[in-house]
């Protein structure tokens, strides 16, 4: 029998689901103030679903199926089109906009490497229903919220912020047929990291003028809004077409998160799909892959579940940001299973362990207690082991006077604590 | 494209998911007071561990499939194969006893009826490493704890107890056949729910003597362990062989759950699966499916995982318990997404607007504000949707003044409130 789980496949033992835990609930609480309201759907669902939106060739990376009903199925490899399927079918009924997130896992048929497994969780948050340029911020300021909420700050996580409506008015002005706008933006996803001497060639070879490369290529490295128009003669179409993404920015600055932001017009996410703001959430060293992403997706509502609403999301994955959060040390520790320890000194003690321990649990307290007759030196061992905090001594001496023995596992005290204060005793026990 | 999910799969819109949140929550809050901790395995497993457990008739019932690396595998129809493989892969490093939880999604393909559906959310606890009857009581405990969590009481809820160990000794006493074994346990399986003499017919087809058949139909009529051995010459004999069981019933009435327990000797659960004690929760009128369910099974770790370690474990549901819950009224309302609505007079206002649902958020308040903009009244309108119950009106005047005006949208009241004093301000009007 195997003992292994499938390749690409996680078991979370207790200290990983710990770690699991801490990263949905710091994701589950930032979105809640958000006011975004939590969803799920299948992880399994009709594999059209996912073809209508990306077409034939994911069916390649799936976890697909016929079931056993003659039904084609596929393990979910993204929630957007689930999202768009449950919006479609109450979109009437909703008051718009709509904050939605969900926490959910999701499969890929890949190759593993580093940062990449066959099975992920992501939060997707989507904001349906408003097209300003503060529902973009709004999803930009929670990402930020989503990986600041465990100590990372802006020296460790970079938001790229970019928008296709420039990108487009850029390739407008230029007349760049559809192939050379593709080369352009293999050569924007592989700026910085390639020789600039081979991107140049790409666009000659596309048959791109060289004022048109030129431009291009400025347009690559611009950081600020304020270069945006900076040499060029299209300044005025180029800053007119850029300006959804200030007034964006400027509301990410009015919260407070303007240091987190880069413009960089080299994202590249699926041309096709969005339609304004894309912006991805990158480590500062660029070591890893991209931590979160998303945008503006106007169409898609319509196309995937037959409802014409303008919508925004992304997602955060928790496979790079654990990665992220090990490195920089920020991984918390995984709390004690158990807080209080209740310990009999005899058989005879034995009812009234479990009398103790009952009711200490409904009282809120983690609570274990030895579940076989030993020496009370023994138990003590498991209460280490559980790393309980305080130990609950109870003998035949203690029950006729109506006391245990409460001993403080940390700091080596013990006293005797009557039965009816013995609740109060332990919370003020547990606080120091 | 559709718009419904695959048939027996659940869409959870934000109502239910808090519906489910509610019942996942309050039973990890519970295991969590026995001292138990989480974990999780993958939902996709190989084929072979669920064969190997249950035998390839299981295959009809699972979603199963060839992946793109020719492995057979499928989604996880239940919890107890990826324990045993976890816990074997690890055995020797972990402390015993090893108190486990998963509260995970499973899949089975079936025929759809009411309370089962082709997935359905399941809580598996399991207590590895120990024998005796207070580790099965200690299980029991927390069963009952789990219903209980939700308001539900031994009125609504009835524990039903048996022991294979007490089962087998009455059937060596009489010295039935393996397919006489069968017959008893078909006609316990259907007791009191079909009428006694087909029952008897059932017992006089296996030929059963009448003297056993009188016997063992009064062993599955009492409900009281005194009554155990009234009336037969093997009083003695069942009495030993009930102790564990007697055991395990009296360390639950010290925890103050006695009331919840009924003998019960015709509960039926994979006779060869199961050693020891076996039990089944049921809602008190019985017309709905079981709720929870388990027992010990000594020997599955080594068949499993090939790790001899003693085992008992049970599983509940989301779906029959969460039935049970809305009947009785026990569903509670959802929270509302938004506490604070914060609303801007003019455009002026709106990085005021922004800067402080900020502030509020990063304080911990469940925030929202337009995302466009919008007359005063219009906002409050969203405010109400919201369900907000508080909303601050920021104006060109207030900020003027280095204040707000903050309204109780529950109350109809609005008081001006300065910027500083304002998160004081909140908390104390969400209090109200």
């Amino acid at each position: 029998m195997a003992t292994q789980p499938l390749p690409g496949f996680r078991d979370f033992y207790p200290t990983d689901f710990a770690f699991r835990a801490h990263i949905f609930e710091t994701w589950r609480r930032t979105c809640q103030r958000y006011g975004f309201e939590e969803y799920d759907g299948p992880p399994l669902e009709p594999l059209e679903l996912f073809t209508t939106k990306s077409g034939d060739e994911i069916v390649g990376q799936l976890y697909n199926f016929t079931d056993k009903g003659g039904r084609e199925v596929a393990l979910r490899p993204e929630m957007t089109p689930t999202v768009a399927r449950m919006v479609a079918a109450r979109a009437g009924g909703m008051k718009k906009p709509i904050r939605w997130f969900s926490i959910a896992q999701h499969f890929r048929y890949e190759r593993q490497q580093r940062g990449r497994l066959r099975e992920f969780y992501q939060l997707n948050a989507d904001l349906i229903g408003e097209t300003g340029p503060l529902a973009d911020a709004e999803l930009i300021a929670l990402s930020i919220d989503l990986v600041r909420g465990f100590g990372l700050g802006s020296g460790d996580v970079r938001v790229r912020l970019s928008d296709r409506r420039l990108i487009r008015r850029a390739f407008e002005l230029r007349g760049l047929t559809e192939a050379q706008q593709q080369a352009v933006m293999q050569v924007y996803d592989k700026f910085g990291r390639v020789p600039q001497d081979v991107s140049l060639l790409k666009l000659q070879e596309a048959g791109l003028a060289s004022g048109d490369i030129d431009a291009l290529l400025r347009l690559a490295g611009v950081r600020d809004f304020a270069q945006l128009g900076e040499g060029t003669p299209d300044a005025a179409s180029l800053l007119e077409a850029a300006q959804p993404l200030v007034e964006a920015r400027n509301a990410l600055v009015s919260m407070g998160l303007g240091e987190w932001i880069d413009l960089d017009l080299t994202i590249v996410r699926g041309l096709a799909y969005y339609t304004g703001t894309v912006f991805e959430l990158f480590d500062a060293g660029r070591t890893l892959r991209a931590i979160a992403g998303g945008g503006r997706y106007d169409g898609l509502l319509q196309q995937l579940g037959g409802v014409d609403l303008p919508a925004a999301g992304f997602a955060i994955g928790d496979v790079v940001l654990g990665e992220l959060l090990r490195e920089r040390g920020l991984e918390p520790e995984a709390p004690a299973p158990v807080q209080v320890f209740v310990a009999g000194v005899t058989p005879e003690d034995t009812p009234e362990v479990l009398a103790t321990a009952h009711r200490l649990r409904e009282a809120g307290f983690r609570v274990e207690y030895a579940l076989r007759p030993e020496a009370v030196g023994k138990q003590l061992k498991l209460a280490d082991a559980r790393r309980a905090s305080l130990a609950v001594v109870i003998g035949p001496d203690d029950r006729a006077r109506g006391e245990v023995q409460l001993k403080d596992l940390r700091h080596k005290t013990q006293l005797a604590v009557a039965v009816a204060e013995l609740q109060a005793a332990l919370t003020a026990a547990l606080a120091t």
